[in-house]
């Protein structure tokens, strides 16, 4: 795959030339070098898996036929409309979440000068995906199809974030409000559906299908998402800062980590007190009391556990398909995801 | 037009339950009780000026014919569509001008509980314009149009947001940057084009009309807006803001507004100096100065010199247009603005 990234990173390069020369609004010289500076900061800086798992599906649905340029240029595209709905998230979510750092620096809205424009810049990075779905793929067929499946799965990645903000509210007041379910429905919404789902559903467009006939891809999908974000929400609290990029503060932030969840499962009445008092706490004594909390109930164990039975249940699911290249599809996700570290 | 304003508001009612119930995202209680909170506090409570010319706008356009059940339904829903636009950029405007009320009452982002939870509304109210579209057109001949219709419409106007925001950050430094040139860029991207321009095509569209022949009218409008947008510059310094419903504070808020500008224009050096002082001041005494010095320099008189020019501009602009239905509601947008108090 990584042969691939330099020929993605022009076309990034190509998308912003003519972003930054759309016809349909005027800019001043101002406003060209702020929002230059904005997508440098914002859209290209990541791992860029969603963006380039377009390309590497739609690879796969040909069955190793050779893309023609037109082709690599358009997955490409579509690749890096992903990447821009990321940032769009990211840049906006870290304003909600007031955090400090992203993939290493200081978030977008941290930068003097920046502050809250950040939330116009939010606006302009969304706005600018269907710039660029137009001008490239306004005249194929499956172009409105594509319009419905953008705008469907940024509604629910939407709702996704709503439900996560609106029931930690909740749980400030009560952290019993806290369950498996609800943590499973905030990480579907919030990132399966955008992380998972919408780059193979891109390749499937691409490859002239119709996504309603592919409701069991979209489950596939889906439960890798849910997979992936418990595999973050671990990250946060035992991952290395240095490898992940930030400093993690979901036990700060009172987040409906999946960690929390399952030590409430396994906490005796004595351990949940200790919990209610020290969850959500700006403060470094009662965020070691969680962690070590953790450790006493083993979480890590718990999440190991959760890591191989997620594993088998997937891989289950991938070999009970009819089609060998939509599974090579799924399989390569999985292996991307499988025990990461970052 | 007051007798459609019940049958408008019904519509209110339908797709807001429509949205509670949206089959895309499993709502949990909580969330569909904010959701329903945060849409009758910032959706409906306007003057609901831009959705009702939609309808207003179809049936001049049908030329006197009887709209069926349908088709009345289909116009107040695009109405809608608009003004659940409005309710977006309004929610996340406040948040960055850090306004304080809206409409008489408290911004969203300013009640207890809410906060930065509303920008994750905004963007609710966003995706809901596209769920509404999808459910009511999306078998439409018009459907695709529309959504490329929306799409840059929203785009434009997020981008005239972004130079009014960054044309303040550099006016903030040397307020010699604020001009007539400027103003008329932020003012058409910001307001015209959603405002005036938004509903009259989206009455096009269903009159299976397209766009792309409809420059001329598309022109006139964002002249219009251009206009209302300046009588609401003025009306913040020079309104009731028992009839505005807000206290304006352009003058605080270092906002490019057509009344500092003129007053640039007008001013000699020594009022020039006395502006660079007191604009974009926090503070009693330094706003009076300001106003003081725009009844110095009648920038009331400018502003109704410049009302009377612009009616005549477009008023010939409209008795050009080749079609007396599209006249029709080209004079009954003007008819509602021209001198308007609020």
């Amino acid at each position: 795959m990584s042969d691939i990234k330099p020929k993605f990173l022009e076309v990034y390069s190509a998308l912003k030339s003519e972003l930054l020369d759309d016809p349909a609004f005027e800019f001043t010289d101002n406003s060209r070098q702020w929002v230059e500076r904005m997508l440098d900061y914002n859209v290209p800086g990541g791992k860029l898996n969603r963006g380039l798992s377009v390309i590497d599906s739609y690879k796969l649905l040909k069955e190793g036929k050779e893309l023609s340029d037109d082709e690599f240029f358009l997955a490409c595209a579509l690749g890096w409309c992903i990447e821009w709905l990321q940032a769009y998230f990211l840049v906006l979510d870290d304003i909600m979440d007031g955090s400090h750092t992203r993939r290493g620096h200081p978030c977008w809205f941290r930068l003097p000068q920046v502050g809250m424009i950040a939330i116009s810049d939010g606006l302009i990075l969304r706005n600018q995906i269907f710039r660029i779905l137009k001008k490239h793929f306004r005249g194929k067929p499956y172009y409105v199809d594509l319009l419905d499946l953008f705008n469907e799965v940024e509604f629910q990645t939407a709702s996704g974030q709503m439900i996560d903000l609106i029931t930690t509210l909740q749980g400030e007041k009560d952290l019993s409000k806290y369950s498996l379910s609800i943590h499973r429905k905030i990480v579907q919404y919030k990132t399966a559906y955008y992380s998972f789902y919408l780059p193979v559903a891109c390749a499937l467009l691409m490859a002239g299908e119709n996504l309603d006939n592919h409701t069991d891809v979209k489950n596939v999908l889906v439960e890798m998402g849910t997979y992936f974000q418990v595999q973050d929400d671990f990250l946060d609290c035992f991952g290395d800062p240095e490898v992940i990029g930030k400093v993690g503060t979901d036990i700060e932030d009172f987040k409906c980590s999946w960690l929390v969840v399952k030590a409430l499962e396994r906490a005796n009445e004595e351990q949940k007190k200790l919990l209610y008092e020290n969850y959500g706490k700006d403060d470094r004594v009662c965020l070691a009391k969680v962690k070590e909390l953790y450790q006493t109930l083993d979480i890590q164990g718990a999440f190991e556990e959760y890591e191989s039975k997620s594993y088998e249940k997937i891989m289950k699911q991938i070999e009970g398909h009819p089609s060998k290249a939509v599974q090579a599809v799924l399989k390569s996700f999985l292996a991307k995801i499988y025990k990461r570290q970052k």
